[in-house]
């Protein structure tokens, strides 16, 4: 007779394979299927959710949770497996089929609303079918707040991140904002002063070489390619599975930085699947820690070590042999003021470092309010417009530019914002425990080497998978809970001095 | 209320959307998937197979299959996919579950077994895993036809070409190697009087040049690249769906004629599934007719059509100018001596068209001993080497280019082989039969142009997917039931005169 637990593990494991499937078809998705495709795929990955979510909604899955946890397992992972299980199948069984059906058919209109919305600029297209959307996501987190315990917005946010709530992020984000209205200004008058707008290299740069510098670079980060790919994709993501990771960019001619950072990125995602502890393969414990936390991953190749001085002066030669230009105009002075140029920008996705947290903090303020029923739909373009005038001091001359620019909300997705400013102030805290551990991680990266950096993210990050939550996670790894203070000194040394 | 057979047409769309999400993984799997993946994507295809099967045999299919079939539906689609519907439920629920795992268990451990032999040429390392696999194929093969009132061959091969059974193929079969017993020596006596051997063109071919050639010819031929895919793979195939089909090929340098004729062959099979009858998509009787089926519609395409002289004559010209060589280096003739060159050969798939039913029928009358239990694993080899003496006048001097050259029989794939030359006869006589009904299509041909072909293949084929056996559709298609008659006539005009 086999026992409760190991029998959830045994259907658990046939989840995370759909799952699997899924990603693989998604990444086909997004890369080579032919655009006929389209109907059938979105079948197919439809199909797929339904048969995952009928799998763990299953009614033996209940009765197994009750016998394991009447017994539950003494190894510690295999303890918090169980309560990730019970939690999982709590989020999937809890919700009412009607409610779920309702969210799918709105999230989908308010989408399509959006898309049109977007090109006019025009968000009186939208109002209508986001405020209905915005009733179901208020329902939808208050029966997952009941059944938590914890208030409707923190729900959502612990389904992206688990482990951090509102009363979390409020003290850091407020931290930081005093910081940033100090040194966005200084950083800015910094730049003026400095030579900083001068081109690295002479376009073109070929996309097959940018794609071999790529490749190269991500294969020296710790990039195993006989378990993964990099491909072409409208928009750069990781996806695929741990032992199967797809990675993907895009390729501008005119500038090498976008590919050659945004596959660095990737790559850091892509390292974080890598490490994941193998023997729960498959398992809830096994997978990675939460949305912020795979951030943190990526942020902390891309951002911390891949525009350090020391990596910057390592990659200039080998950007100029490969684009056959002079190594001068790859130097890493040029390097730095190309990749650390700071901007006030109207639109997250082109936000530099130290600005970016700035419009990361303004959806959380604002989807809060919007879920705490503080702020109607209608009201929206106005409080962005008075958010990015009070945070970065401009406004966006259209809501194409402001409150349209991102997807995330017109499909129903609440509680993802604060994931990457919490990633990014991560990635610096580790950053900092990891110098404090490894003091000559900076030698390594000027010699292209990430991997004692790599060592000890796979000791202190990796290898835990899902074993804890945010908070915790953060406190064993770095020795304190999260706090702005690493990120605010990674960003006084490289903006203000 | 919802009656019984439209909730059977919602379950059995629903497996059908898990077999589209197989087939992807199947096609990603061989052309980009990196090694490292392999071992996750065999569970993912088991899963899905697994999930597929557990839908299938759901007992709520069985109550509604009796329900249905008490009202059965009047629209003669409907019923034959009731009919199939049936079929597949009976197939499924009829096997006991320790046979199925017994033999899938040892399929696999016979397909490592048979690698290990094929490499050092040693059928005794397979014999007794291969025996094993044969016993359990046989008791599979007994509950199949027990439960379809037939004998245990015809239930296989009603497996893979439903509607024909070895009553049907014997007679056929028999005629055919009367004939080639004769036209063989002839054949290659007409061949060695001619200049046959002649080069067309100078190697090398270049790849991207091959290329851009397959993907013209196969657009020509009607493949709509807004719903399919050319890629390469280690073995040229057809996979994907009706809507987003993925044909892939290979490319030698040295001779452009196997990536031209193998594209042209795979898009036989792409234009079927693209025919195939929309308003049935994803049932049963939407799917193709079966293996010899499907088989005549990649050789219409590739020998009857494209081996042509007026096809032939038509891609002289393009070939000349995609290799940037003179036009007379692809002379029509040339071409002609080199895709219509008869050889014996032992090895099936490299066979040409007039010595390939020859493979065929010796697989069919071993395949048939083997399941009748007049033939031992044993005593194969020896059997095999009678066999090609026999039916070519060859012996294979090993094992490797004799009966361990196919993976078939050592995964227990049974039944399957007189597809391929049901295939090649039914291919000739719908020919016959498309040119009655249009006289010009050789004029079409001459131009690249395949569309009066197509048009009469979808309306006497395509358009019809499973609605009949293969006797009847055969019948419908060209008035009378198969017959190598036109197979021989096609022959005798192309290697006999």
């Amino acid at each position: 007779m086999i026992d409760a637990y190991s029998q959830l593990t045994g259907l658990f494991r046939r989840i995370a394979i759909v799952d699997e499937a899924k990603a693989i078809l998604g990444w086909d998705e997004a890369t080579v299927m032919p655009d006929g495709g389209a109907a059938d795929r979105a079948d197919q990955l439809a199909t797929l959710s339904g048969v995952a979510h009928d799998l763990l909604t299953a009614p033996e899955i209940g009765d197994l949770l009750d016998a394991a946890e009447a017994a539950p397992p003494a190894d510690p992972f295999e303890s918090r497996n169980l309560y990730l299980m019970r939690r999982a199948h709590r989020q999937a069984t809890m919700l009412p089929r009607d409610l779920v059906e309702a969210f799918v058919r709105q999230s989908s209109t308010c989408e399509k609303k959006w898309r049109e919305a977007k090109n006019t600029s025009e968000f009186r297209v939208l109002a209508p079918s986001f405020s209905a959307l915005i009733t179901l996501v208020r329902e939808y987190a208050q029966v997952l707040g009941d059944a938590f315990d914890v208030a409707p917005y923190d729900a959502l946010v612990d389904q992206h991140q688990p482990g951090i709530a509102s009363a979390d992020i409020i003290p850091v984000f407020a931290r930081f904002e005093t910081f940033l209205r100090d040194a966005l200004p200084r950083a800015e008058e910094l730049q003026r002063q400095a030579s900083y707008a001068m081109p690295v290299g002479a376009p073109p740069f070929p996309e097959v070489a940018q794609e071999a510098i790529c490749r190269r670079l991500a294969a020296q980060a710790g990039l195993d390619f006989h378990s993964a790919r990099l491909d072409r994709a409208a928009h750069p993501f990781c996806g695929g599975t741990p032992g199967d990771i797809r990675i993907t960019t895009r390729y501008d001619e005119a500038d090498f930085c976008s590919a050659v950072m945004s596959v660095l990125h990737e790559t850091g995602h892509a390292l974080y699947e890598a490490g994941l502890p193998r023997e729960y393969a498959r398992q809830p414990v096994g997978l990675a820690a939460g949305m912020a936390v795979h951030e943190s991953q990526s942020l902390i190749i891309e951002m911390q070590a891949a525009r350090s001085d020391a990596y910057l002066g390592y990659i200039g030669p080998i950007l100029a042999e490969a684009f056959n230009q002079e190594p001068t105009a790859f130097a890493m002075d040029l390097l730095a003021g190309r990749l650390r140029r700071v901007e006030r920008s109207f639109v997250r996705v082109e936000a530099d470092e130290l600005t970016y947290p700035a419009h990361v903090i303004l959806r959380f303020r604002l989807e809060r309010a919007i879920i705490e029923g503080d702020l109607s739909a209608r009201d929206l373009p106005a409080a962005w417009n008075d958010g990015m005038r009070d945070l970065l001091d401009v406004v966006p001359p259209d809501d194409m530019r402001g409150c349209l620019q991102d997807i995330h909300w017109y499909t129903g997705l609440f509680g993802y914002f604060p994931s990457y400013t919490l990633g990014a102030m991560t990635a610096a805290q580790l950053m900092a425990a990891a110098r404090r551990a490894e003091p000559t991680l900076d030698d390594a990266f000027a010699r292209g080497d990430f991997a004692p950096l790599l060592g000890w993210l796979w000791r202190n990050v990796h290898r835990y998978g899902s074993r804890f939550g945010f908070n915790d996670l953060v406190m064993l790894a770095t020795g304190s809970k999260l706090d702005p203070t690493d990120f605010e000194t990674h960003l006084t040394k490289r903006y203000l001095s």
